[in-house]
């Protein structure tokens, strides 16, 4: 999978994209993520990306020009599968958009910064208008790395062990169930003794109960028309 | 405000935090983010922090003792308003919980990594879960990058411009208007004539029905109890 970036803060993305479980996909050559820093494509020697808004009012607003250019200069490399705006108002990034978008082959991610791009590169460009929550961020950054994250994990080969992935939270409309490690007993707290059973479809059962139960207390809205 | 984070990939948190509107608001001395790894309080030479889930399955476990003693060391520094555990299976992070953290004074944020941290840890130290959305990602490092930022640029002070943030997407429960800036004309694509008026009551209106109007369609969910 290829993942291509446009962004006016490109170091915001250095650190969340080179180590840990990112660095091992592209590591592996299961992703290749670039950053590209619209200044490239500013309309002047400035380097001029942005200007104040029409109409009045705070905050820059990314301009046209530069961002066209970019878009249809980078097209010509690759065609892609979805030219992605990051923006508080899109539609809400969850597991089952984490899926989607992992199967996809060449995604390319414009970050907003200031008060955002100007409309018409929404009208013209974007395929898809993604939001990580209902939050205002400084920029699309942190919320592009946050997909990536989302969506690099979920690549074949990309965990250790595949089977890690399939139970997360999410996967089944379920929240995870709680885990343990040793000691079996911390300063007078035991672990749930089922666990020490060595029994795995009794551990099975109770992992599956404490997900509902916990699904059912914390975040009933998952199993609507699921039961 | 002071915001502590123990997690075991520091390094996933040096861009985020050190570039941009974070950069400026640490510069100001408006935000003091203090990052510690939890491998500082491991059980053994080794540096370990992790073991095996009891009752088997794939992915480590976060244990008990460097957790509680990393949080027992940093709580004598100074007393936490909020011990945050950031997991999916947390509330819902949104504009509304950014603004309430951006009133504390000391924070102390736990990321959790491979399956999580030891349920124990969760029932006898930590105040709040923190959820950034109905997605999982490789650890709680970036959604705490997600949240420090969101508070972060709500603190007085840290915007150039304090009009600026009041206006962003949610603050009002109304997805911000559409934006643009020069020129006019972009290869056949017009602003609004309204916005090239000259009169800021019509501008007010036009926004705000672009606001209301966009939220019907994107996100009646915001307008329930509102009307």
């Amino acid at each position: 999978m290829k993942i291509d970036i446009i962004t006016v803060v490109p170091e915001l993305l250095e650190s969340p994209l080179s180590h840990s479980i990112m660095k091992r996909a592209q590591d592996k050559g299961l992703l290749t993520v670039r950053t590209f820093h619209l200044r490239e494509w500013a309309v002047n020697s400035y380097g001029q990306v942005d200007d104040y808004q029409y109409g009045g009012g705070a905050g820059m607003v990314m301009m046209c020009e530069p961002l066209a250019n970019a878009i249809e200069s980078l097209q010509k490399e690759q065609p892609y599968d979805e030219i992605i705006y990051m923006t508080p108002d899109g539609s809400t990034f969850n597991q089952s958009a984490a899926n989607e978008l992992s199967m996809k082959e060449n995604l390319l991610i414009i970050c907003g910064h200031y008060k955002g791009i100007d409309q018409r590169i929404r009208d013209m460009y974007v395929t898809r208008e993604v939001s990580i929550g209902d939050f205002v961020l400084s920029g699309g950054e942190l919320a592009a790395a946050v997909v990536i994250d989302a969506i690099g994990r979920l690549l074949p080969g990309v965990l250790n062990d595949e089977t890690s992935a399939l139970f997360d939270s999410f996967q089944d409309n379920l929240l995870a169930p709680p885990v343990y490690t040793r000691p079996a007993d911390f300063r007078g707290q035991q672990v749930p003794p089922v666990l020490l059973s060595g029994d795995p479809k009794k551990v099975e059962e109770w992992r599956f109960e404490q997900s509902l139960e916990r699904t059912r207390q914390r975040r009933p809205d998952l199993l609507e028309g699921q039961e």
